[in-house]
Protein backbone atom coordinates (compact mmCIF):
# COMPACT_ATOMS: atom_id res chain seq x y z
CA UNK A 1 0.00 0.00 0.00
CA UNK A 2 1.39 3.38 -0.96
CA UNK A 3 2.29 5.44 1.93
CA UNK A 4 0.64 8.95 -0.12
CA UNK A 5 -2.65 9.39 -0.63
CA UNK A 6 -3.81 10.49 -4.15
CA UNK A 7 -5.25 14.28 -4.35
CA UNK A 8 -8.69 13.95 -5.47
CA UNK A 9 -10.89 16.42 -6.87
CA UNK A 10 -12.05 17.15 -3.19
CA UNK A 11 -9.08 16.55 -1.27
CA UNK A 12 -6.95 18.53 -3.45
CA UNK A 13 -5.81 21.90 -1.29
CA UNK A 14 -6.81 24.49 -3.50
CA UNK A 15 -4.79 27.22 -2.37
CA UNK A 16 -1.11 27.72 -1.06
CA UNK A 17 -0.13 24.38 -2.02
CA UNK A 18 3.48 24.64 0.10
CA UNK A 19 0.93 24.38 3.28
CA UNK A 20 -0.49 20.97 1.67
CA UNK A 21 0.20 17.43 2.68
CA UNK A 22 -0.69 13.87 1.25
CA UNK A 23 1.60 11.47 2.85
CA UNK A 24 0.14 8.78 5.56
CA UNK A 25 2.25 10.02 8.51
CA UNK A 26 1.50 13.52 8.47
CA UNK A 27 -2.03 13.23 8.34
CA UNK A 28 -2.36 10.04 10.88
CA UNK A 29 -0.08 12.12 13.05
CA UNK A 30 -2.82 14.76 13.27
CA UNK A 31 -5.53 12.88 14.00
CA UNK A 32 -3.79 10.66 16.45
CA UNK A 33 -2.90 14.34 18.39
CA UNK A 34 -6.80 14.99 18.79
CA UNK A 35 -9.76 14.09 20.70
CA UNK A 36 -12.64 15.82 19.22
CA UNK A 37 -13.07 15.95 15.14
CA UNK A 38 -15.94 18.11 12.93
CA UNK A 39 -18.01 15.90 11.22
CA UNK A 40 -19.46 17.84 7.99
CA UNK A 41 -22.71 16.62 6.28
CA UNK A 42 -25.41 17.75 4.54
CA UNK A 43 -29.57 17.07 4.89
CA UNK A 44 -31.24 18.07 1.95
CA UNK A 45 -28.78 20.55 0.93
CA UNK A 46 -28.28 22.03 4.18
CA UNK A 47 -24.56 21.54 5.48
CA UNK A 48 -24.23 20.81 9.31
CA UNK A 49 -20.96 20.60 11.38
CA UNK A 50 -20.44 18.07 14.53
CA UNK A 51 -18.35 18.25 16.88
CA UNK A 52 -17.67 14.30 18.34
CA UNK A 53 -14.91 12.11 20.14
CA UNK A 54 -13.00 10.06 17.23
CA UNK A 55 -10.46 7.67 17.00
CA UNK A 56 -8.45 6.01 14.59
CA UNK A 57 -7.27 2.35 14.19
CA UNK A 58 -4.87 1.85 11.10
CA UNK A 59 -6.86 3.14 8.25
CA UNK A 60 -9.94 3.30 9.81
CA UNK A 61 -11.29 6.25 11.95
CA UNK A 62 -14.07 6.07 14.34
CA UNK A 63 -17.05 7.61 16.38
CA UNK A 64 -20.09 6.91 18.30
CA UNK A 65 -22.60 8.02 20.21
CA UNK A 66 -26.42 7.57 20.50
CA UNK A 67 -28.22 5.56 18.17
CA UNK A 68 -30.76 8.47 18.30
CA UNK A 69 -28.08 10.78 17.16
CA UNK A 70 -29.30 12.58 13.73
CA UNK A 71 -25.93 12.67 12.69
CA UNK A 72 -25.04 9.06 12.91
CA UNK A 73 -28.83 8.08 11.86
CA UNK A 74 -27.97 10.14 8.74
CA UNK A 75 -24.33 8.60 8.07
CA UNK A 76 -24.98 5.46 8.60
CA UNK A 77 -27.12 5.88 5.51
CA UNK A 78 -23.69 6.17 3.71
CA UNK A 79 -23.87 9.78 2.49
CA UNK A 80 -21.06 11.88 2.15
CA UNK A 81 -18.80 12.64 4.73
CA UNK A 82 -15.78 15.01 5.68
CA UNK A 83 -14.33 15.13 8.92
CA UNK A 84 -11.71 17.69 9.91
CA UNK A 85 -9.26 17.45 12.71
CA UNK A 86 -7.64 20.74 13.06
CA UNK A 87 -5.07 21.90 16.20
CA UNK A 88 -4.03 25.37 16.54
CA UNK A 89 -0.41 25.97 17.37
CA UNK A 90 0.30 29.48 17.11
CA UNK A 91 -0.74 32.80 16.70
CA UNK A 92 1.16 34.91 14.04
CA UNK A 93 1.67 38.83 14.64
CA UNK A 94 2.81 40.15 11.49
CA UNK A 95 4.65 43.55 10.58
CA UNK A 96 0.98 44.36 8.92
CA UNK A 97 -2.41 43.15 9.81
CA UNK A 98 -2.49 41.62 6.57
CA UNK A 99 0.30 38.68 7.54
CA UNK A 100 -1.34 38.11 10.93
CA UNK A 101 -2.47 34.43 10.77
CA UNK A 102 -2.54 31.28 12.46
CA UNK A 103 -0.06 28.18 12.77
CA UNK A 104 -1.81 25.53 12.91
CA UNK A 105 -2.02 21.29 11.12
CA UNK A 106 -5.23 20.27 10.04
CA UNK A 107 -6.22 17.43 8.78
CA UNK A 108 -9.43 16.44 6.37
CA UNK A 109 -10.85 13.02 5.43
CA UNK A 110 -13.48 12.32 2.52
CA UNK A 111 -15.55 9.43 2.51
CA UNK A 112 -18.71 7.39 3.50
CA UNK A 113 -18.72 5.68 6.80
CA UNK A 114 -20.15 2.43 7.52
CA UNK A 115 -21.99 0.90 10.61
CA UNK A 116 -20.05 -1.20 12.97
CA UNK A 117 -22.92 -4.13 13.59
CA UNK A 118 -21.37 -6.89 15.32
CA UNK A 119 -20.95 -7.38 18.64
CA UNK A 120 -17.53 -8.28 19.46
CA UNK A 121 -15.92 -5.94 16.95
CA UNK A 122 -18.34 -3.00 18.29
CA UNK A 123 -17.21 -4.25 21.42
CA UNK A 124 -13.35 -4.26 20.64
CA UNK A 125 -13.52 -0.68 19.10
CA UNK A 126 -15.06 1.01 22.65
CA UNK A 127 -12.09 -0.68 24.18
CA UNK A 128 -10.06 0.99 21.81
CA UNK A 129 -11.69 4.41 22.10
CA UNK A 130 -11.07 4.26 25.92
CA UNK A 131 -8.14 3.00 26.05
CA UNK A 132 -7.13 6.73 23.30
CA UNK A 133 -8.29 8.51 26.27
CA UNK A 134 -7.08 6.64 28.92
CA UNK A 135 -4.17 4.17 27.87
CA UNK A 136 -5.14 0.59 29.51
CA UNK A 137 -8.02 1.56 31.56
CA UNK A 138 -10.35 -0.44 29.66
CA UNK A 139 -9.11 -3.28 32.04
CA UNK A 140 -10.39 -1.64 35.44
CA UNK A 141 -13.86 -0.87 34.04
CA UNK A 142 -17.22 -2.39 34.70
CA UNK A 143 -17.58 -4.45 31.47
CA UNK A 144 -20.00 -2.91 28.73
CA UNK A 145 -23.17 -5.07 28.86
CA UNK A 146 -25.83 -5.83 25.89
CA UNK A 147 -28.17 -2.57 26.55
CA UNK A 148 -24.95 -0.42 26.13
CA UNK A 149 -24.12 -1.86 23.30
CA UNK A 150 -27.11 -1.76 21.66
CA UNK A 151 -27.89 2.03 22.48
CA UNK A 152 -24.64 2.72 20.84
CA UNK A 153 -23.98 3.85 17.43
CA UNK A 154 -20.48 3.04 16.26
CA UNK A 155 -19.59 4.59 12.65
CA UNK A 156 -16.46 3.48 10.86
CA UNK A 157 -15.04 5.26 8.07
CA UNK A 158 -11.49 3.88 5.40
CA UNK A 159 -8.93 6.68 5.40
CA UNK A 160 -8.80 6.91 1.16
CA UNK A 161 -9.22 10.04 0.29
CA UNK A 162 -7.16 12.61 2.59
CA UNK A 163 -5.19 15.62 3.24
CA UNK A 164 -3.87 17.72 5.30
CA UNK A 165 -3.21 21.34 5.54
CA UNK A 166 0.03 22.56 7.63
CA UNK A 167 0.64 26.18 8.55
CA UNK A 168 4.09 25.82 10.49
CA UNK A 169 5.97 29.06 9.30
CA UNK A 170 5.79 31.39 12.27
CA UNK A 171 6.06 35.17 10.99
CA UNK A 172 6.35 35.73 6.82
CA UNK A 173 6.02 39.96 6.23
CA UNK A 174 6.51 41.74 2.86
CA UNK A 175 10.50 42.10 2.55
CA UNK A 176 10.48 45.58 2.88
CA UNK A 177 8.55 45.25 5.96
CA UNK A 178 11.23 43.87 7.42
CA UNK A 179 13.30 47.07 7.84
CA UNK A 180 10.20 48.72 10.45
CA UNK A 181 10.70 49.12 14.08
CA UNK A 182 7.66 46.87 14.58
CA UNK A 183 7.94 43.98 16.73
CA UNK A 184 7.02 40.58 14.96
CA UNK A 185 6.92 37.12 16.33
CA UNK A 186 4.43 34.11 17.48
CA UNK A 187 2.72 33.14 20.61
CA UNK A 188 2.55 29.35 21.23
CA UNK A 189 -0.50 27.67 21.48
CA UNK A 190 -0.92 24.48 22.78
CA UNK A 191 -3.89 21.63 24.86
CA UNK A 192 -2.68 20.82 28.02
CA UNK A 193 -4.02 18.54 30.72
CA UNK A 194 -4.23 19.39 34.23
CA UNK A 195 -4.20 17.51 37.05
CA UNK A 196 -6.86 14.94 37.58
CA UNK A 197 -9.85 16.08 39.60
CA UNK A 198 -11.31 12.21 41.47
CA UNK A 199 -15.28 12.25 41.52
CA UNK A 200 -16.94 12.86 44.37
CA UNK A 201 -18.28 9.36 44.66
CA UNK A 202 -15.63 7.24 44.57
CA UNK A 203 -16.43 4.06 46.61
CA UNK A 204 -14.59 3.78 49.94
CA UNK A 205 -10.82 3.14 49.81
CA UNK A 206 -10.65 3.74 45.86
CA UNK A 207 -7.35 5.00 44.66
CA UNK A 208 -6.30 6.92 41.67
CA UNK A 209 -4.65 4.74 39.25
CA UNK A 210 -0.83 5.89 38.41
CA UNK A 211 -1.44 5.94 34.62
CA UNK A 212 -4.06 8.47 35.49
CA UNK A 213 -1.75 10.61 37.32
CA UNK A 214 0.39 10.90 34.33
CA UNK A 215 -1.80 13.01 32.12
CA UNK A 216 -0.67 15.96 34.55
CA UNK A 217 2.85 15.91 32.56
CA UNK A 218 1.46 15.34 29.40
CA UNK A 219 1.38 18.01 26.52
CA UNK A 220 -2.52 17.27 24.28
CA UNK A 221 -2.13 17.52 20.54
CA UNK A 222 1.53 16.89 20.20
CA UNK A 223 3.25 17.88 17.09
CA UNK B 1 -34.45 42.37 20.77
CA UNK B 2 -34.84 39.10 22.76
CA UNK B 3 -31.38 37.68 24.10
CA UNK B 4 -32.88 34.14 23.66
CA UNK B 5 -32.62 32.86 20.11
CA UNK B 6 -35.77 30.78 18.76
CA UNK B 7 -34.79 26.99 18.28
CA UNK B 8 -35.28 25.77 14.79
CA UNK B 9 -35.73 22.60 12.58
CA UNK B 10 -31.82 22.57 12.05
CA UNK B 11 -30.48 24.69 14.99
CA UNK B 12 -32.44 22.68 17.82
CA UNK B 13 -30.32 20.53 19.96
CA UNK B 14 -32.22 17.05 18.78
CA UNK B 15 -30.35 14.66 21.67
CA UNK B 16 -29.80 15.80 25.39
CA UNK B 17 -31.69 18.45 25.78
CA UNK B 18 -30.00 19.51 28.94
CA UNK B 19 -27.04 19.97 27.19
CA UNK B 20 -28.73 22.74 24.63
CA UNK B 21 -28.95 26.19 25.42
CA UNK B 22 -30.20 28.87 23.45
CA UNK B 23 -29.28 32.35 24.99
CA UNK B 24 -26.86 35.00 23.31
CA UNK B 25 -24.69 35.58 26.69
CA UNK B 26 -23.92 31.46 26.15
CA UNK B 27 -23.55 31.10 22.71
CA UNK B 28 -21.54 34.64 22.51
CA UNK B 29 -18.83 33.56 25.40
CA UNK B 30 -18.62 30.32 23.90
CA UNK B 31 -17.59 31.99 20.38
CA UNK B 32 -15.20 34.46 22.30
CA UNK B 33 -13.19 32.34 23.70
CA UNK B 34 -11.90 30.60 20.33
CA UNK B 35 -9.38 31.67 17.75
CA UNK B 36 -10.80 29.01 14.71
CA UNK B 37 -14.31 27.68 13.77
CA UNK B 38 -15.16 24.70 11.60
CA UNK B 39 -16.81 26.16 8.63
CA UNK B 40 -19.64 23.75 6.54
CA UNK B 41 -20.76 23.95 3.40
CA UNK B 42 -21.84 21.95 0.75
CA UNK B 43 -20.72 21.59 -3.00
CA UNK B 44 -23.09 19.60 -4.99
CA UNK B 45 -24.28 17.45 -1.91
CA UNK B 46 -20.97 17.01 -1.29
CA UNK B 47 -20.01 18.30 2.31
CA UNK B 48 -16.59 20.13 3.60
CA UNK B 49 -15.79 21.34 6.31
CA UNK B 50 -12.59 24.01 6.61
CA UNK B 51 -11.10 25.07 9.57
CA UNK B 52 -10.58 29.11 9.52
CA UNK B 53 -10.20 32.12 12.09
CA UNK B 54 -12.91 34.42 12.56
CA UNK B 55 -14.37 36.56 14.99
CA UNK B 56 -17.57 38.23 16.29
CA UNK B 57 -18.54 41.67 16.84
CA UNK B 58 -21.85 42.20 18.20
CA UNK B 59 -24.73 39.90 16.21
CA UNK B 60 -21.71 39.39 13.31
CA UNK B 61 -19.36 36.66 13.04
CA UNK B 62 -16.66 37.19 10.27
CA UNK B 63 -14.19 34.96 8.54
CA UNK B 64 -11.74 35.76 5.87
CA UNK B 65 -9.11 34.64 3.46
CA UNK B 66 -8.17 34.72 -0.13
CA UNK B 67 -10.36 36.24 -2.91
CA UNK B 68 -9.62 32.43 -4.24
CA UNK B 69 -10.51 30.53 -1.27
CA UNK B 70 -12.95 27.58 -2.76
CA UNK B 71 -14.75 27.84 0.51
CA UNK B 72 -15.01 31.78 0.38
CA UNK B 73 -15.91 31.85 -3.19
CA UNK B 74 -19.09 29.27 -2.49
CA UNK B 75 -20.24 31.00 0.68
CA UNK B 76 -19.65 34.51 -0.70
CA UNK B 77 -22.78 33.55 -3.45
CA UNK B 78 -25.16 32.87 -0.35
CA UNK B 79 -24.91 29.14 0.22
CA UNK B 80 -26.09 27.66 3.59
CA UNK B 81 -23.75 27.52 5.63
CA UNK B 82 -23.23 26.04 9.21
CA UNK B 83 -20.21 27.41 11.44
CA UNK B 84 -19.31 25.55 14.68
CA UNK B 85 -16.92 26.13 17.07
CA UNK B 86 -15.50 23.79 19.71
CA UNK B 87 -14.01 23.64 22.83
CA UNK B 88 -12.62 20.69 24.82
CA UNK B 89 -12.82 20.74 28.74
CA UNK B 90 -12.16 17.60 30.01
CA UNK B 91 -11.76 13.92 29.63
CA UNK B 92 -14.09 12.68 31.33
CA UNK B 93 -13.62 9.29 32.83
CA UNK B 94 -16.36 7.14 34.35
CA UNK B 95 -16.67 3.65 35.73
CA UNK B 96 -17.86 1.91 32.93
CA UNK B 97 -16.44 2.76 29.38
CA UNK B 98 -20.12 3.63 28.07
CA UNK B 99 -19.95 6.80 30.53
CA UNK B 100 -17.12 7.97 28.95
CA UNK B 101 -17.44 11.31 28.08
CA UNK B 102 -15.91 14.55 27.28
CA UNK B 103 -17.04 17.71 28.84
CA UNK B 104 -16.75 20.43 26.13
CA UNK B 105 -18.87 23.68 24.51
CA UNK B 106 -19.56 24.23 21.61
CA UNK B 107 -21.75 26.86 19.43
CA UNK B 108 -23.47 26.05 16.06
CA UNK B 109 -24.45 28.83 13.67
CA UNK B 110 -26.82 28.23 10.72
CA UNK B 111 -27.23 31.26 7.94
CA UNK B 112 -25.88 32.54 4.78
CA UNK B 113 -22.88 34.67 4.58
CA UNK B 114 -22.41 38.05 3.07
CA UNK B 115 -19.77 39.83 1.78
CA UNK B 116 -18.06 42.60 2.89
CA UNK B 117 -17.15 45.27 0.20
CA UNK B 118 -17.34 48.32 1.34
CA UNK B 119 -13.22 49.48 1.94
CA UNK B 120 -13.69 51.50 5.12
CA UNK B 121 -16.28 48.63 6.80
CA UNK B 122 -13.36 45.90 5.55
CA UNK B 123 -10.35 48.01 7.09
CA UNK B 124 -12.17 48.17 10.00
CA UNK B 125 -13.22 44.42 10.36
CA UNK B 126 -9.44 43.58 9.43
CA UNK B 127 -8.67 45.92 12.70
CA UNK B 128 -11.04 43.92 15.04
CA UNK B 129 -9.66 40.89 13.66
CA UNK B 130 -6.09 41.80 14.38
CA UNK B 131 -7.11 43.39 17.59
CA UNK B 132 -8.63 39.98 18.73
CA UNK B 133 -5.23 38.23 18.25
CA UNK B 134 -3.87 40.81 20.03
CA UNK B 135 -5.04 43.48 21.63
CA UNK B 136 -4.18 47.16 20.32
CA UNK B 137 -1.83 45.50 18.14
CA UNK B 138 -3.11 47.25 15.10
CA UNK B 139 -2.33 50.69 15.82
CA UNK B 140 1.29 48.96 15.84
CA UNK B 141 0.90 47.53 12.29
CA UNK B 142 2.29 48.99 8.54
CA UNK B 143 -1.31 50.29 7.59
CA UNK B 144 -3.25 47.88 5.36
CA UNK B 145 -2.89 48.68 1.64
CA UNK B 146 -5.14 48.64 -0.78
CA UNK B 147 -3.31 45.55 -2.88
CA UNK B 148 -4.17 43.75 0.09
CA UNK B 149 -7.71 44.88 0.90
CA UNK B 150 -8.80 43.77 -2.66
CA UNK B 151 -6.77 40.11 -2.05
CA UNK B 152 -8.81 39.61 0.99
CA UNK B 153 -12.68 38.16 1.30
CA UNK B 154 -14.12 38.93 3.79
CA UNK B 155 -17.46 37.19 4.98
CA UNK B 156 -20.03 38.16 7.93
CA UNK B 157 -23.16 36.13 8.73
CA UNK B 158 -25.63 37.49 11.23
CA UNK B 159 -26.37 35.30 14.10
CA UNK B 160 -30.29 34.49 14.01
CA UNK B 161 -30.09 31.16 14.07
CA UNK B 162 -28.19 29.97 16.36
CA UNK B 163 -27.43 27.16 19.38
CA UNK B 164 -25.02 25.44 21.98
CA UNK B 165 -24.53 22.21 23.39
CA UNK B 166 -22.14 22.04 26.68
CA UNK B 167 -21.45 18.97 28.50
CA UNK B 168 -20.27 20.16 31.85
CA UNK B 169 -20.86 17.00 34.08
CA UNK B 170 -17.82 15.06 35.00
CA UNK B 171 -18.74 11.66 35.32
CA UNK B 172 -22.25 10.43 35.29
CA UNK B 173 -22.18 6.76 36.41
CA UNK B 174 -25.26 4.31 36.56
CA UNK B 175 -26.38 4.02 40.22
CA UNK B 176 -25.40 0.69 40.99
CA UNK B 177 -21.83 1.52 39.82
CA UNK B 178 -20.88 3.80 42.38
CA UNK B 179 -20.41 1.33 45.00
CA UNK B 180 -17.76 -0.87 42.33
CA UNK B 181 -14.39 0.06 43.60
CA UNK B 182 -13.13 1.26 40.22
CA UNK B 183 -11.57 5.19 40.49
CA UNK B 184 -13.64 7.83 38.32
CA UNK B 185 -13.26 11.14 37.39
CA UNK B 186 -11.90 13.94 35.22
CA UNK B 187 -8.82 15.38 33.78
CA UNK B 188 -9.43 18.89 33.09
CA UNK B 189 -7.51 20.15 29.30
CA UNK B 190 -7.41 23.81 28.55
CA UNK B 191 -6.12 25.76 25.51
CA UNK B 192 -3.09 27.64 26.86
CA UNK B 193 -0.67 30.13 25.19
CA UNK B 194 3.37 29.65 25.91
CA UNK B 195 5.69 32.73 26.31
CA UNK B 196 5.65 34.73 23.00
CA UNK B 197 8.97 34.49 20.69
CA UNK B 198 10.31 37.22 18.70
CA UNK B 199 10.79 36.44 14.98
CA UNK B 200 14.15 36.01 13.87
CA UNK B 201 14.55 39.02 11.82
CA UNK B 202 13.27 42.03 13.89
CA UNK B 203 14.68 45.43 13.21
CA UNK B 204 17.77 46.58 15.60
CA UNK B 205 16.30 47.97 18.66
CA UNK B 206 12.94 46.50 18.17
CA UNK B 207 11.03 45.50 21.21
CA UNK B 208 8.57 43.28 22.14
CA UNK B 209 5.68 45.62 23.46
CA UNK B 210 4.09 44.71 26.96
CA UNK B 211 0.67 43.44 25.71
CA UNK B 212 2.59 40.74 24.09
CA UNK B 213 4.47 39.53 26.99
CA UNK B 214 0.74 39.42 28.77
CA UNK B 215 -0.26 36.41 26.42
CA UNK B 216 1.57 33.92 28.67
CA UNK B 217 -0.37 34.64 31.53
CA UNK B 218 -3.33 34.05 29.56
CA UNK B 219 -5.75 30.45 29.71
CA UNK B 220 -7.06 30.66 26.21
CA UNK B 221 -10.76 29.00 25.65
CA UNK B 222 -11.79 30.68 28.99
CA UNK B 223 -15.20 29.52 29.90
Amino acid sequence: MSSDFKPTARSRVKRLHKRAHYDRDTIYAILDAGFICHVGYAIDGQPYVTPTAYWREGDHVYWHGSAASRMLRHLEQGADCCLTVTHLDALVLARSGFHHSLDYRSAMIFGRAHKVTDAGEKLAKMENFVNRIAPGRWADLRPVNKKELKATTLLGMEITEASAKVRAAGVIDDDEDYALPIWAGVVPVRMVAGAARDDGRLAKGTRRPQNIDSFAHLGLAPK
